[in-house]
């Protein structure tokens, strides 16, 4: 077959013709045009899935850029590595067992378990208001991604000390097993689902898992070296300005994928008006939260903390992420500006207790996704505040300690944290014998 | 609900049910399958005007990465803030009243005004051909990224010696009242639009009302310190190149979304071959400037100038933007390779008229936006040299002239300029308190 | 007409209000309406091609940061002008003779040659089922972005020695020619697809081409200075890994358009299954080629390299081009696994060879293109073995042969490489008269 031109005669072509033959159209040719109906809203929503899917698996590339810039420069290789990589464990780890467990016919608390991914809908299935209206492989495309969001979180608060290793073994736990039994209980339809717990992309099952992990692994850690010194806090600049910069602008963009992918359909005019919402809060979100945290910033500081400003949008994308439709686009403006208030104090409070979080990703996504879950009670009216309070410490105590007992066999199998010497030379020269930028570095 | 399995039973299901039920069609049973054409398309042309969207929206992120690119390292966070700060003051200006400005139901030259903006349409509002086709919300978030755009063109016009929060001041005007007003003449029904002005996606409406707004700008503010030394021009070059690479390939991508989605329409076959005109073009018009302005600085420079090249493709993607659909790809080209030479002499032109433009915004989308213009009257047999240039003139007087307002009364109030010690020291410690780059420069 | 508010009557409108009217429809009103189904099928699939390009075309900005991130600083200004502007070249080149060449009426061998691209589609010519069920015009946009990939894959293998002009000749010859010959012989109907060979987003038209053309290229020019001094291998780092990775990132994001979009269809069931497999399958090739060589790198040179990984992601991203829809997403991750084991080989032999490819290029896109399409016969019982043969013969052999040529009568012409002082002092200010980063690197 030549490329160009793909003849192909469906039920579609064939009611078309049964159409222009008969005079009046029978039941059976009327059964194909709806049908056609029906096909192409399958072919609509499972591009509209896709291209969402396409967007966020981009965000990965703006969690790279994002903290990568914010590193110092003799980490940047590695953390380069760790975020492509975490990217592919992500995505084989969800086709081996976690899209099953996440998806499967488990209980209510216990998700049922098996392995890969199974096949796609035939025109039979599909029928316009049901529930195989696009393909089975694009929704797995588009779960994959949100898993990989997740382990992002966790690799820049673990940056600049952790073996590259150490954190990969980790990746594997958290997305074959961590990971998907929390979203089986929310997305799956598990006890968290039946309670009424409200999350609708993820600030909970995505943002304030990847942050309980994070969380547990920075303690585990301790701090950089030289980072908290006689009780004074050092800073620590980023390497890369407009490389941060350009990752959060990356994660913005993908974030209307995010969020507005999660509407799962797009093919009917509530759907699409849903849909709309998603993106046009999402925006709405982040520009609140980016000048909140500008603001307060120059308020506080004196100075524009650019960095703070990232943190804000990316705080405010964070907490619209619950429940990005229902919300005014003036509320949604407000939810990201509390976000990006709460995220700039966060970050100073958690440095002040010595957590050290090189990128403030446990601010970012853990504050603004615990705010972002409960702001729902504010905009849902048939939101539980006691619903919202369970599902938040039910993800938070899942992922915390698993993920601390994950941290702390690998610490014992092969260790956490490079050595000082080597930290001080850069985690990149002893983890992958490469430097970001062998000409430019001074000395 | 689950998450993905999202079963929702509409007017398209019953419609399907009662067809499949009864042996033949009666009335209503046919209007609700007509009706659910009519939902399909309002979900594609929603799901195409969001990512149409999404595109513009990532053009501020090209912008950004231009304009870092073209300055001087000490000057790299502030055109940061600006950059990603502007787009969250255009989003939350045009919610508050720029939208309504642009779009309401004003006179001719007087637009109305109100506040915020309503709800999406009810399936009961859209039909096929009708003017509710797709999401109220959709359009919304289109329109708010263009006014973005149009601010964009300014940051980097004023860039290394204008101090942070004057610029973010004069956003806040340009965004809610400035642009809108002279949108609303063109794209609201206003008088530019009843005279016959063409100007199919903002070579006039965006790009010539942001590059005339920066004209005010840079006469009020003066050149850089040391670029125009005992009447000698001195060439600064710009700190990253791959950057404003990297800015400009993001742009042209996005300029897909701008031009394209400016058919607000893709579900008819006359809309869709508009938009992949659209598309087509928009291509060819930037490969044009882009070979035309490489070929003029080799033989004009004697070298193969990639900032010239860089703004050769700009100014071929802005001139096209006045009408992208109805030219062959051949004349297309064509515009676009004009553009791109003019741009060349408009730069040294400006350079040796002393006014300091350090990105060359004004020639790219001020020089390349009237040229556009005056373009439609070749590739449009419909248009009117006289109405393009009345459009001109009109765009051009009401922003300049408001603009030159708006900045005067910021010098008086703050002060535009900061000061010559600051400047040298780079306008990012005094503004920002942070470097963009703390270990890679020289001394 | 404002902006806003695009009042359109077209046939749907028409159908619509005839249905309304009536009590039963009549034979003319079914075909209007079985008409407007086609309709939105065609603003569908038109949608979807001209997404699917624009992705391909945001493939070019990867290209342009993954080779000046691997290249010294010296050279970087050269290799951005270098990619950019064969972009454009490919866009005119289509668009003047190479379109009509690959998709033109000719015989098995000989393909027709005429200029210019025609119109578009007349709702007329529209049928559900038919070939015109898309844009023309969309479908040459679609076509012209395949072209500069291929060309992309040469201008980093020749990379940091050749002269600007004589590449962007090259380019002319083989977006004109080179390129549009082999794949008329598989995409337009010609031998090649007659014969059974398979590649259905090219691994072989478009990888293995460009590889073929670059080792040509490679081989007339001869390695870079120093690189191979007393029988030792020097290694030559890259000068930004960041932007080498962000560069991945932006191909493996456009691949999803590369793959996903050359079904060329997603409007019917089997249609948009086919996508979102594609989609699926890219991914997991890509995430399987980076793990192979990640590890393998690992084992056999003890560090983590990421080069080397980001090569595996694109190694397994090209195999996987010649067939993405029929393998599961287990044999996929299979697929893509080899080529990154493939690609490590290839590299580490090449350079033992001493053929100096500073990218990787021709062990990403030759190798991986092959084993890609010898993959197909695994996966596809249809596929014969001998039939891939010839067809990876026939392309490596016409591509390779008439690059010889044309390098060959360049080199007489012009001359292909940078004298000795220039190669040392970098490629960037003989032929760009700028430098990169004027402010960052050493001395």
């Amino acid at each position: 077959m030549t490329r160009r031109a793909g003849i192909k005669f469906t039920g579609i072509g064939l009611a078309f013709l049964s159409l222009s033959v008969t005079g009046q159209p029978v039941h059976g040719a009327e059964q194909e045009l709806t049908h056609s109906v029906a096909e192409i809203a399958y072919g609509l929503d499972t591009l509209y899935l896709l291209l969402s899917g396409a967007m966020v698996m981009w965000m990965a590339a703006g969690f790279s850029m994002l903290e990568c810039g914010l590193v110092r420069s003799k980490n940047v290789v590695e953390i380069l590595t760790k975020n492509i990589t975490l990217f592919a464990i992500a995505s084989i780890a969800c086709l081996l067992v976690g899209y099953n467990i996440m998806y499967g016919d488990g209980g209510s608390i216990l998700p049922s378990f098996s392995f890969l991914v199974g096949g796609d809908h035939s025109p039979a299935d599909i029928s316009l208001g049901g529930e195989n209206h696009y393909s089975r492989i694009a929704d797995f495309f588009f779960q994959v991604v949100f898993v990989a969001t997740a382990m992002s979180v966790v690799s820049g608060a673990i940056a600049e000390r952790m073996k590259l290793w150490a954190f990969l073994l980790f990746a594997v736990v958290m997305c074959s097993a961590i990971y998907p039994v929390q979203g089986y209980w929310k997305w799956g339809g598990g006890f968290l689902d039946h309670l009424g717990f409200l999350d609708f992309a993820g600030s909970g099952v995505v943002h304030l898992c990847g942050a309980s992990a994070a969380l547990a692994g920075v303690l585990l850690l301790g701090p950089r070296l030289g980072k908290y010194k006689n009780g004074r806090i050092k800073a620590i600049p980023g390497s890369n300005l407009p490389l941060a910069s350009l990752g959060t602008f990356i994660l913005w963009f993908g974030w209307f994928g995010f969020n507005g992918g999660s509407q799962l359909r797009i093919s009917t005019v509530s759907d699409a008006n849903a849909v709309a919402m998603a993106f046009a809060n999402t925006n709405m979100a982040a520009a609140g939260g980016l000048l909140a945290a500008l603001i307060l910033s120059r308020i506080w500081f004196g100075k524009a903390d650019l960095t703070m400003a990232l943190n804000g949008a990316l705080a405010g994308l964070v907490a619209i992420t619950a429940e990005p439709v229902t919300p005014s686009l003036l509320t949604a403006t407000g939810v990201g500006a509390v976000a990006g208030i709460l995220v700039v104090i966060s970050i100073i409070l958690l440095d002040k207790a010595h957590i050290d979080d090189p990128v403030g990703a446990i601010s970012v996504h853990g504050v603004s996704g615990i705010w972002g879950l409960l702001a729902v009670t504010i905009t849902n009216p048939e939101a539980s505040l006691i619903a919202q309070l369970i599902g938040i410490t039910t993800i938070f105590s899942w992922v915390f300690i698993t993920s601390i007992i994950t941290w702390f066999a690998i610490k014992k199998v092969m260790g956490l944290r490079i050595s000082p010497e080597e930290e001080h030379e850069g985690v990149d020269l002893c983890e992958c014998g490469l430097t970001a930028y062998p000409e430019f570095t001074k000395d």
